[in-house]
């Protein structure tokens, strides 16, 4: 059996931002090329998505998680669950390598870690993503929140296929190298202005 | 006569920084595709250098210009120029509009815009940057100097092509949308919180 991979699956502007800073993505509402860039053969891939729990809230007010179908299992990971679980979705409070652990042992598909960037980087720092597959928006939009939450953080990746669309998005897909590329940098020296 | 196009080339991590905080590019330093990702190509389409002065000085602090050889003219922008000019460079204090202006009209190569990041923007802010050629490597460095300096700034660009190398590193080519598409957003009304 193939290891369920954990998949970063997002779009970007070209100056590396995944929404304005009030969390607006107006900027991705454009005309799309056909096929909308193989999201629907990503989207069979998987059957669970992660979302942190302000992307959650965002896409509630968006109009809920029915978009994803009744197929997929939805988890958002937040500190302040509430009162019950939503029908659709399932608040998880234990540590992130725990919840991967449980993930990884079950048998399933990929799993679309949905952002936004402050659950990327945990993840990331807990050694638990995969892959990105990151959709590069031909549009500077000048300011916003980064792909991953800013901290001090190398992360050496592959290049697994770079594919353009004929609207210029470009999509880059890559694989995280083992956990063992992941390095915390010392911090520097104090004579080190920052 | 074409006209002489203003092109930023540089190298960015894929979370979209061009340096670390303190300005150091470490990351850079890996081994790479022969040929160096066609530097050399695009180096004899120019024959004019464009930096920020943080930029210069770091340049300077590793051995100097001379490294770009002594055909290439090197413009410093500053608001601090040294009090007399370098042997291999020229210290610009004018508007950006009155250079740019005075090097269109002049025949010429292409122009290269080293950065950083706040002239870029300025340059940006100013209509005045034809193409980006952007050296996406992969590792992501977590936090540091972003690409463009964060201001509020939407600018459409077009992707002219997409180069992946074996070394994994992928060069995204766009050209700027003509200046009437780079629109500054209103500031937001006082409502929403940032």
């Amino acid at each position: 059996m193939e290891k369920r991979k954990i998949i970063v699956y997002i779009a970007t502007s070209v100056d590396g931002y995944i929404a304005r800073k009030d969390g607006s993505v107006d900027w991705l509402d454009r005309p799309r090329a056909k096929g909308s860039h193989g999201i629907a053969g990503f989207f069979r891939s998987i059957d669970t998505i992660l979302w942190g729990r302000k992307t959650y809230d965002f896409a509630m007010s968006m109009g809920g998680l029915s978009m994803f179908g009744s197929k997929v299992r939805n988890y958002i990971f937040t500190h302040r669950p509430p009162a019950q679980d939503a029908p659709d979705a399932e608040f998880v409070r234990e540590p992130i390598d725990a919840v991967v652990k449980r993930l990884r042992a079950a048998p399933g598909k990929d799993i679309w870690m949905m952002g936004g960037a402050g659950i990327i980087a945990s993840f990331l720092d807990a050694g638990a993503i995969d892959e990105f597959i990151i959709n590069v928006v031909p549009v500077l939009i000048g300011e916003g929140i980064p792909l991953v939450e800013p901290s001090r953080r190398d992360v050496d990746l592959k290049l697994v296929a770079t594919r353009p669309y004929p609207d210029g998005l470009v999509q880059l897909h890559y694989a995280v190298r083992p956990p063992a590329a992941v390095k915390k940098r010392p911090k520097p020296s104090s004579s080190v202005a920052e």
